[in-house]
């Protein structure tokens, strides 16, 4: 059974990092950036968190795009910061529309301090300072269950295959 | 009546400018690179001109995604070598599932001599030689009707703005 997986998470954590290394462990697999769907629009641009209209439109673009992988029988990860209620209703379309699917939804958690360490490791330009808490604070405001937030504050990028493997072995994260 | 447009023609002739200037020139826009659909496949990838089957899916999720935008009331601009055969698919889809919009197709057209001139003038990195003139025999070969070829030969890159107003206004180029 094909699966899509949707990776999470406050800016920071290692969303694209850990999605295309999990989207190179399959056969048969898609990678879909978020952000670069939503920036396809051009004329008429609003930042998502400044327009439901556009947040809704990316995500109807990621579902349809999911779907149509899917049934060209390719794993979906999705890489974008996905709150409990766009992920609720992604899946909904999702289990309408396909039968035999699964969707992992893991939301990667580093404690503030800890992201805000590794922030200071990047270069300059990528650095993103304070702002790597506030999305930290969204998460914890809209409730996310407990279970689908993996929080890999103690393991080292060195551990990136433990990390991919939970990811794919722990049943927590389903969906 | 919003507007989709299917920017193509052979590597080099300016497909990616010319789209990009034509999208920001609408205040309702999406850009779709049909390069960039085509490589969110990453397990099972295989260039498109050797699978088929990848190509279709490619421009399935390049309807789905325009269908989208479209009934977002975005006009779209979609830059890809596209040939008449999947054109003509592609038109289909759009039609049978949305009201409303006209398709604009147009084949970017340099010849020969005049493509290799501009291919020596970028950074090496950069440079095609030789593989810019098996396009422009692949196009041929597919008979596109004249009536889409537009031949830019002849005109300055600082004429971009010309080519923009005629991608828009010549009535030769609704599919």
């Amino acid at each position: 059974m094909n699966k899509i997986y949707i990776i999470s998470g406050p800016a920071g954590v290692g969303k694209s990092t850990t999605s295309k290394k999990l989207t190179e462990q399959f056969e048969n697999s898609a990678y879909i950036e978020g952000d670069l769907i939503n920036h396809m629009v051009i004329g008429g641009y609003v930042p998502p968190w400044e327009s439901e209209k556009l947040l809704s439109l990316t995500w109807v673009n990621i579902a349809d795009l999911s779907i149509n992988f899917v049934q060209a029988n390719k794993n979906v990860i999705i890489d974008y910061v996905a709150f409990p209620v766009e992920v609720e209703k992604f899946s909904q379309k999702i289990y309408t529309e396909v039968k035999d699917v699964e969707i992992i939804y893991v939301v990667l958690w580093v404690d503030g301090d800890e992201l805000l360490r590794r922030d200071a490791l990047r270069i300059k330009e990528h650095q993103m300072g304070v702002r790597c808490l506030e999305l930290i604070n969204e998460f914890e405001s809209k409730g996310i269950d407990n279970r689908f937030v993996y929080n890999t504050t103690n393991l080292q990028p060195s551990e990136l295959d433990k990390i991919l493997l939970n990811i794919k072995e722990n049943p927590a994260f389903k969906y």
